[in-house]
């Protein structure tokens, strides 16, 4: 955390991503009260901030640990002091890489990977070996989403079985991502099933997505949840009915630079800030000052505002308030946001995990 | 630059962007004479590549100056020495911004900047005053893109009319972006006559695009071409028809982690390598070693490769080479990219200019 000195929100130069703090701090005391209430541990994905303090914030809250998607943003935060409990989430692959994860695991006391095929979990057995130690691994598994993980309970079983019978894997458990519905917990109740008829135990059962926080009650086989999102909050978590407009605490300033028609403004952030992600979305963000603005198409530097169904339209020189679709990949385009109470910056964080995509 | 130890590409750890060397060359070699035979001048955006080293290679082949779109990146490329002439295309508004303006452009020959609208021109007018400098500026004009510029050729005359008679304002002529066609050509010739007929000297017409390359014959108008993408290629190019796949210099190396289903593998470069960026295109990249396989899909670490059309399949374990849709923002996701030739890494180059959005 960078002490800034103070500074009026005003003074923010555009475009910016700023966090209102006292939402942010609502959307970690909230989730954590869900998981609290669910008796699921939660187990914050840091994609979403890549910021060590905000993971701090989450654990202070009650979190058990965090979860990392790739070697390069643990490291952030380990050097950061975060270094009690670590899922990382991918498939960790090649002797480069997983020597990567064995000198890691030296500085955190858990540190967790998942698998959910051979080649990986021989890999990880190999890296164990090779520096002496155990590697706690979890079988993750296709939920429904189509992405990774094993495609049915039985190839879980089978993966789970490996791990066990391999030398320095302690097998821990099973992954999925998103709790996605019904075809997930029966997925996941027939991997268990299964598994423990082998008499192998399953400590973890590891279930993840923001929206997710809202259906704890149909995952009870989970007993950890990951989600990212819930931190800040975004177009799509309102989508999904999972946050309010008011519970998004990521803005994004921008100055309107041009006014080409009455229907169009450009305003300074383009891709290259909100980016293109749009999934269920049709547009690139919203205004928070004009209701019914939107960003209707953005190139790299311009965002392309559509103001033909505005309520009340910006004038050139304006600085407006964009609510983006997808707050954990603006995260990922800025080296900085600005941490924002009562109109005043209150902190400047680095993004300190930004692109660590190895 | 960085002058890297002798590496085989094969060593490059994944997820990484690699530039062809050889590709890259040519393809500044093709282009500038191409411009030279229009005899139009040639000024690079550097958008594409956001390395001052490469900058100096299009210079040295032939290019007049540079373009850049904000002013972080002109800091970065003047502070690496490249401070001839270099044209933002992008209003530059507010006082702090002005005042950016005004000091790097003591540390540039020429320094020129567009306006699209009236209050963006009284504010660059303000701080020539205030600096007691002159300012080079275009009118931007809309070509028929939707985007920045005046909407008619005569809102480009009564700009260019303001532009002569407000202090320290150096009129200078039209910028469009990008030559786009009929349109195009029809909007710049309009707009000249009229501007022309006040008996206003037009020094500059300045055209854009990569793909517009093909087409520098229908606008004899333009005294001056910008195009960013040609340096690398990519496939909006080949879907343009402006390039070939063996004229794409970038390719983003990566290592297949997955292979949950006969037709579905995952790779670990997703949309924080590639982006989401696709346009007129249907997917998120092709793989240079499977014809036919593509990247149908991308979250922020897993690319999702289809493999149900492709000729040959890769293994778990397998590093392969994607050709991203839009290579600018590729460039945008980071730190550095190595350039490669025959199977060699004979450089390592920081993007200087990532992320710098303001």
């Amino acid at each position: 955390m960078t002490n800034a000195p103070a500074m009026n929100v005003g003074d923010i130069e555009t475009p910016a991503v700023t966090i209102l703090l006292d939402r942010m701090e609502a959307n970690i005391a909230r989730a954590q009260a869900l998981m609290d209430a669910h008796g699921v541990d939660n187990r914050p994905h840091i994609k979403t901030h890549k910021i060590p303090a905000i993971a701090s914030m989450q654990i202070a809250a009650g979190a058990s640990g965090i979860t990392c998607q790739k070697l390069g943003e643990v490291e952030v935060f380990v050097d950061a002091g975060i270094a009690d409990d670590i899922l990382v989430t991918y498939n960790i692959l090649g002797e480069v890489k997983t020597d990567r994860l064995m000198e890691l695991s030296l500085r955190v006391k858990r540190l967790a990977v998942v698998a959910d095929n051979e080649i990986v979990l021989r890999g990880l057995s190999e890296a164990g070996v090779r520096h002496g130690r155990d590697v706690p691994v979890l079988i993750e598994c296709d939920g429904g989403i189509g992405r990774n993980g094993v495609q049915t309970p039985e190839a879980a079983q089978a993966l789970a079985q490996m791990a066990t019978n391999l030398p320095r894997i302690r097998f821990e458990g099973l992954m999925v991502f998103p709790n996605k519905g019904p075809e997930t917990a029966a997925f996941m109740n027939k991997a268990l099933e299964l598994i423990r008829a082998d008499g192998i135990a399953v400590p973890v059962v590891s279930g993840g997505g923001s929206p997710a926080l809202m259906t704890l009650a149909d995952f009870p086989m989970m007993t950890e949840h990951r989600a990212g999102t819930y931190v800040y909050n975004d177009l799509m978590m309102v989508d999904a009915g999972a946050a309010s407009l008011d519970d998004c605490a990521m803005h994004v300033r921008a100055t309107v630079v041009s006014m080409p028609t009455e229907d169009r403004a450009i305003i300074d952030a383009g891709s290259k800030v909100l980016t293109r992600d749009q999934y269920t979305l049709s547009n690139f963000g919203q205004l928070v000052e004009h209701p019914g603005a939107v960003v209707a198409n953005c190139s790299e530097e311009h965002g392309m505002l559509d103001l033909s169904r505005a309520q009340s339209k910006p004038r050139i020189g304006d600085i407006v308030n964009v609510i983006p679709n997808h707050c954990c990949v603006v995260s990922n385009m800025v080296d900085e946001v600005y941490g924002v109470r009562d109109g005043q910056v209150e902190t400047v964080w680095p993004v300190a995990a930004r692109g660590r995509v190895r």
